[in-house]
């Protein structure tokens, strides 16, 4: 398109939920992209080339100008369409620094435990990924209550910046529940967030572009039975010598 | 300051680089705050009240109301005070944007490999640590010139967010060289960076918060020499048992 259209191109993969994140915000926006799924055996030319650093998904084209990574993505999208949809980040710059911040404690912290739980080599190891798993939920029923100040979710009245940070992650919190038995946001233990994420799992937008559960667990037990088949060589290996 | 002023609180750490950051940011737009020099051993209650979640600094408490989260501080600064001193965030979307990328790759991959630099158990560890550092400082030669473009600064002619991010690490590059022999920012290997930290460090408003180099050094050698009493207590009671 030319001469300051709007062109809006997103390389993504359907199971990363940070790929999930951009999509979510460009969904409350309302805003039509094409969309390029990536496969990560084979990396598209595109995508090397836009992300060279980091070569990973997501990355958004807007008018050929790629922006790289998905907190940066969202708040740009907030940026340059601000009329568009809902609004993404809080008005108050104090309201703002609090989404930031939790923001960022998502992403290192929930995601650190999964990887934990995910990828643990030993039994302590996963169940270290549990527990830390339910600390930081625990922080997150906190979260919620300072960022929504009482209202439906973490933006307030509709969904905001900090919504579609742990929203991308609710397709994994739901597939974790049923390859590890793991029910992570639990009426009973956070309230809060069982309360959202029923809200959020609710939305069309979300749902519109929210990937398949039963593929996402597929995918997980496919990881498990490899990760299990490679300890199984290791200890193979190591009899034999 | 009752009534709309602004009473500004930084708690820090003096040979934190992440502390630095805001120092370094309240600097650049000629703020006057209390600064409350922090003891990690022994935290004061008004740390642990303000950031209970990771119990670290810098706050920043503005009128009462906590911040962490040095990127989330400094981000912070720049909205409140716009018109103070110089901008920090670019003006454009997209420049943001590549100033937040650079920001996030500055804190995971600098940082990260400053840590198996300076806590790898052993000399191959240390060495992956040295390889990962002038693998980063060569994509730092690169964000320069993408954000600079031809510039002084990252932030075109005056200092901007990623100056003051990667400015605020700059106090460990010159103790780093000292302890380890390690001069991450050559000219022969990287001008632009090199001729960067140069200007940098004669900047009224950057001398003014850092810390002595010397002091660094010790801190950093007395961290040494505690690390190989600890190892070597570790290998005594391996051969004692």
């Amino acid at each position: 398109m030319a001469g300051g259209g709007n062109e809006l191109k997103l390389l993504g993969m359907w199971a990363s939920p940070f790929a999930l994140r951009a999509k979510l915000a460009l969904s409350f926006k309302g805003l039509s992209y094409d969309y390029v799924e990536e496969d990560f055996e084979n990396k598209s030319e595109l995508l090397l080339s836009s992300n060279p650093v980091h070569k990973k998904v997501p990355v958004l084209i807007h008018n050929r100008k790629p922006i790289c990574e998905s907190l940066v993505i969202v708040q740009y999208i907030d940026e340059v369409f601000p009329d568009a949809g809902v609004t993404l980040l809080p008005a108050d710059p104090h309201d703002r620094a609090v989404a930031r911040f939790w923001a960022a404690y998502m992403d290192e912290k929930l995601f650190g435990a999964w990887i934990q739980l995910f990828r643990g080599k030993t039994e302590e190891e996963k169940a270290e990924g549990v527990k830390q798993t339910f600390a930081v939920v625990e922080k997150l029923e906190g979260a919620l209550s300072e960022c929504s100040k009482g209202k439906p979710f973490f933006g307030g009245d509709t969904v905001g910046y900090v919504d579609v940070v742990l929203g991308s992650f609710l397709a994994w919190v739901h597939a974790i529940e049923e390859v590890f038995d793991l029910k992570q946001f639990d009426a009973a233990k956070t309230p809060l967030l069982a309360a959202w994420m029923e809200r959020f799992d609710e939305l069309d937008a979300a749902k519109e572009v929210m990937p398949n559960i039963g593929r996402l667990v597929e995918l997980e037990k496919m990881r498990q039975a490899q990760a299990v088949a490679a300890a199984a060589i290791v200890t193979a290996t190591a009899e034999a010598n």
